[in-house]
């Protein structure tokens, strides 16, 4: 039957049951320890992407502390992870009727078996649904095009290279107005803006909030940059839980100098609600 | 004679050899152990400022790791820390060529003697002096009035409480167009801008700039709220040093919703360098 074949075809992934919750599942060894098979299907070119090892990270420290929600977490990155076999391990900082501070480390192996740490984490944790309701923002969305009118891999000349395994897993639709840079012509603004969602239909949480601030092409493509921009360190500020439907994410470069730059992330939700502040500190290798 | 006297009026404390330098001075007890005597020099009412307390906790930090300037610095704060005895515990977590990282943390002492940690921080220190001069920054300083134009807590109605005694250390000189909250007339923006300096002439290094990005009043006053914003987190980028002479910081608020507000801070030196960004999350009691 038609509609039948058309549900199926539409069948979105849930909060809990998606790849990214299956990627991000960690088995429990001990307490404050968990495996985790690091999946090869969140690489950009060879190297596992950041905000996915974030999103593991959080998620480590979720089955950790007192509280589900990250408020602030900072992860500072020490070596490139790769695909395959990882260990996680949590300490509990201190916890508190509100808030909860937890650390976590990400290690893998070296030749010899030995542990090579590739994250180190510290994070407040507290409960986003038992927060007041109050709001006196002053901050507004930036002005993003409807979405049939931007551009993801899938629309042409590729933007992001074909050879990323993340690309299949997101749903990324680029303001053509930061596209530049696909077609050999940057803007030398350092800005870029994308509708974002996971490829399966799977609606964000907070815990999708720390992938999605990391899964945008760089800024300094738009710069006139070329190759990778490796992060040193990444801050999110969980601020609500992002209602359902595609997220709409700004990231802004103000300050490239020194062979280091920062990028500025907001994410905003279809109810128009800012859901996540995030700034990182990359290096840069100008051309 | 006049000329002597003149000159020792306007003697000026240096780098090294300043209040600043004094409060924050460690005593090495044993390998990435430190004693330190929190001064009350520094504290807000009664606590001590969180900007004086990182900048304690980065001056261990460059004394543990192979590198001086903090490049990127994440605190999250556990508990309010009181003036008196206090140990720092540093912990080398990575040693690179250009980069090292490393955590530490603040501990003081309940009735029974058991510490009691106040803060961890993460952070990758660099080498500052070795960057390259490229610069593609797009970031223009905010228009600041001359500092001859601004108001301090000298200059009338006391903007700053008097009960403070930070205010006795610093030279912060506050754009009347962000004072409006010290004559009972919040602007409603959350916008803070200051000339700031050290009170005894020290100039700006990496180490007085962690003080610096949390010195301002909070924004929260110009929104219209009263009382305590205590800092959940705060991450600083220091992205070059700072020339001589007074510092412009601006900070900005953009999003106060939940309970929770971000302050975002640049700091501009006197060549019109964006020499530090920094990022907190703070509680804000809506009234």
């Amino acid at each position: 039957m038609p509609e039948a074949a058309t549900a199926t075809h539409i069948a979105r992934a849930t909060i809990g049951d998606s790849e990214f919750d299956r990627d991000t599942a960690l088995t429990r060894r001990a307490p404050g320890v968990f495996d985790i098979d690091l999946s090869a299907g969140w690489t950009i070119i060879n190297a596992v992407n950041g905000g996915y090892l974030l999103a593991v990270l959080g998620r480590a420290l979720a089955e950790t502390l007192p509280h589900a929600d990250p408020f602030t977490i900072s992860a500072h990155y020490l070596t490139a992870s790769q695909p395959g076999p990882a260990v996680v391990r949590t300490e509990v900082v201190r916890t508190g009727r509100t808030l909860s501070t937890g650390q976590a480390s990400l290690f893998q192996y070296d030749d010899e078996g030995r542990e090579v740490e590739r994250i180190r984490v510290l994070a407040s944790y507290g409960d986003l649904d038992s927060l007041p309701d109050d709001v006196r923002t002053t901050a507004v969305p930036p002005a993003f095009p409807p979405i049939d009118e931007c551009f993801g891999p899938q629309d042409g000349p590729a933007p992001i290279s074909g050879s990323s395994a993340i690309t299949d897993r997101l749903m990324i639709k680029l303001d053509p107005a930061t596209l530049g840079w696909a077609v050999g012509a940057p803007s030398g603004k350092g800005e870029m803006r994308a509708w974002f969602g996971l490829a399966d239909g799977r609606d964000a949480d907070p815990l999708s909030l720390l992938l999605a601030v990391d899964a945008l092409p760089p800024t300094a493509f738009e710069i006139g940059l070329k190759g990778w921009v490796p992060t040193v360190e990444l801050t999110v500020h969980v601020r609500s839980r992002p209602a359902p439907g595609p997220l709409r994410i700004s990231i802004t470069t103000r300050n490239l100098a020194g062979g280091f730059l920062e990028e500025d992330a907001e994410v905003w939700d279809t109810e128009n609600r800012l859901v996540a502040q995030s700034r990182q500190l990359a290096r840069a290798r100008l051309g």
